[in-house]
């Protein structure tokens, strides 16, 4: 039950950040894994461009420890190198520098967490972070709240892409509030992406359908019970919900619809 | 951003009804299209091996008209004759009598609904029909209302499958009751098939994520600004559907989840 | 916080069931309390004045251990015995002949549940028993799914209400599908009743908007932490919901909208 | 259908805002309806006992022209002054001054939207706007996007109260994110109002029951087709939901909850 047909309209449909293009649009992360080769074959069942690193988490750099870079190409995968675990605006912009003195990456992921247990973006310290990094020349992908003038803000400062929750990290509820991330399409110049939240496919979908350009994850895939069968639905997922949105999907319609209001009188009952 | 690469796993990954084996789980209609043309690019696309044929409304027959068997190969798809527009047992049992005579079919699908606007299944001349179609040595799928019990009696019967209604026909509404056509999947021995309702991509995944054996649509395609397009989007899906279904997707999780009861005192406030 | 003023057009809100007329909406059980004392409280906070008696679990008419009547004045509410536990229509009919030679009672609730796990209306038995009971001379109301030709069926065999299932019993799961109750609502002459589902105050007001005339629950208030506060809970709730539909809801509406197509070019972007 | 008994349990569960202490939790404005006599009806029908007033559009001292005064008691109800209609801090700080020298105000209402369409809170004004407020002792309830960090900084930094949106102003969508309205209120010391976002009765008793102080609302009632009677309806809703989650809801359970995987095998099909 695979394989879709490749035509000459799909290839079209690229997305572009920071000046590189890609096919696909499902970001997925590098960690959470029960070990390397697991992460390694997960993500090449993804079909992924970008994968996220958390230069804080990750071996890039002891050739004695097992190293990402063995399971997952840094010529074929675009690496994204992003600030989990930081804090503060200034972990953040330093685990980037140190990060771009290690492995050259200018393109990167920002995300400032609050603390537990909600981890939500810290969107002061994220402005504070992006001010500092996009000064030292570095091209942000900015993970962010779902506000609209947040996002907006981030854009007009110069971010190359904004990435709003779906759901808070880690949790797996879907896309909690589709009526923000659709206004942050709409009032968008730069790629949006749909950056944690989602939990099985048709979350995915979801997304997609809302009009976002790409989709990040990783404990949806790093968490289910086979991590390798579901980045191949991930992937699935994401084409489907992409083409549903280029597509237009049939109007929503029923007689006893309950979300209009129902007129005494008009439908002939007291 | 195409092509998912066919691997041994999904190739075994086969469902079977009244005997036949299948590897697509989407079974589409072969109405409401513009024209026959666009009608088989866009059952092409969706990778179907089943096509549902409205015997009353098709033709079937007439060498001069455009017929349907010279867009959509008999040879490649497995017909599946139904009773759409029949609202009486009686009619849909005289339509798929004239069906078998005509083609042969006999393994068919049952639909006898009830009066508009709402064109709900209607059940009891569904089991009526059911009985004289049974006698008369068909093969029946069986188009229901989302009813455990009335599910379970279908089966009992001796339907080949059963198929309960995600949302009203042409509604595009999505999947209304997950926890009926839940109760129906766990409590069912024969394939279970989500049929009516689904409106766009993330609809057909979340059924197949219920764990149904297939999903059948028409208008969602056919009703689509680009039905091609959107018949792809559907193939890809089910596939995802299916592949997060199998996969086991990752548990619920958030501090702040809204649907545990929040107990004053233990949280901190007044 | 409390006491609504009590004006005229309120006085004149009522509704009626076998000619029987009621200014409450909410009608309730009397079983899973802690006791009968807790069950009396808890009644007399709901401001009902229908309360359903399972005829097979309660002790009716046994001296020597406490009696529901003492608790639960059949003075000053209606019983109305119900089927609770019977699996058969044999039983059903059985039970409520018992009910009305014991207590005289003639309006009754007909249940006939499926088997456990998912103790779904078993609609065949359902009509099979109220064919009996009628011609018995009862009247019916009668808990059923939420299958729009069902309930008009039930409606034209006699049934004096038709009561179709929010959710399963004892799931506290909310309505799950507010489509077919409205249309349950939309094509019905008699009275419709929500039974079964709630859990908690917004499902209660939830099914009053979707203009049904009552709302039927137990384990939402007898489960309940404070089973009496929450009694009073589902009394304003039913009564918030009622307005609310009598006085005609605001339209929704909101630019960013994620169920209307987002359609590129329009907003745009690509 | 109506009055609640008032027992003492109630009249003890008020909830406090700068030092005033209230019984009602319900808080209206007092914009968009017809005229200023059905502002007044409506308003008495809530039960409220604050009461927002847009500084900018109402007029509080043309004695030639209708005044609310005359409908509104300020004697009776706490008016709450807004910046309703100021885009930028600037405009708020002043008119709230302007609204302190005319009235006397001291404990006022701060939003600043973002531009139309999406009238967004626009969190970086509010924050600079709450400084300069609290700068010139001004006690501050502050309405503000659905972010935890955001709410919890506001309360450092002073407000008095935090009362982040359901859905955008004037969509009638209902609450939109309840689990960060949930961790709003789980990580405040000072009392969380939704505000904005309530369509329907439903809705004010979801906002509630998700344990929050107090709902705000303004157009779920004016633009009612009925307001008055919605007043009432949303007087009962508030007290059904802040009664139900002081009475703790029932556990929400079923056999067949698809929210909870569905594991292949321990079911018994394939």
């Amino acid at each position: 039950m695979d394989t879709i047909p490749t035509t000459a309209a799909t290839l079209d449909d690229t997305w572009e950040v920071a000046g590189l293009r890609f096919r696909s649009r499902l970001i997925v992360g590098t960690g959470r894994y029960k070990d390397l080769e697991e992460t390694g074959r997960a993500i090449d069942a993804s079909g992924a461009e970008i994968v996220t690193v958390a230069v804080r988490r990750v071996n890039l750099g002891d050739p004695a420890a097992p190293m990402l870079q063995d399971f997952v190409d840094p010529k074929r995968y675009t690496y994204l190198p992003n600030t989990a675990g930081c804090f503060t605006a200034q972990d953040a912009v330093r685990t980037l520098r140190l990060a771009r003195e290690a492995g050259g990456w200018n393109l990167v992921k920002l995300e400032v967490l609050g603390p537990p247990p909600f981890l939500y973006p810290d969107m002061r310290a994220t402005f504070e972070a992006l001010e500092a990094l996009l000064k030292d020349g570095f091209q942000v992908m900015v993970y962010c709240s779902d506000d609209p003038i947040a996002a907006k803000r981030l854009e007009e400062m110069g971010a190359v892409a904004v990435m709003p929750l779906g759901a808070p990290i880690g949790s797996g509820l879907g896309i909690q509030n589709p009526v923000m991330i659709r206004a942050i399409i709409e009032n968008a110049k730069v790629p949006v992406l749909v950056d944690a939240g989602v939990g099985t496919a048709s979350d995915a979908a979801l997304a997609m359908e809302l009009g976002c350009d790409a989709v990040l994850m990783n404990s949806a895939i790093a968490h289910a019970r086979e991590p390798v069968r579901m980045a191949r639905a991930m992937k699935a997922a994401v084409e489907a919900g992409r083409h549903a949105f280029l597509a237009g999907r049939m109007p929503r319609q029923y007689a006893a619809d309950p979300s209009s209001p129902l007129h005494a009188g008009v439908i002939g009952r007291n």
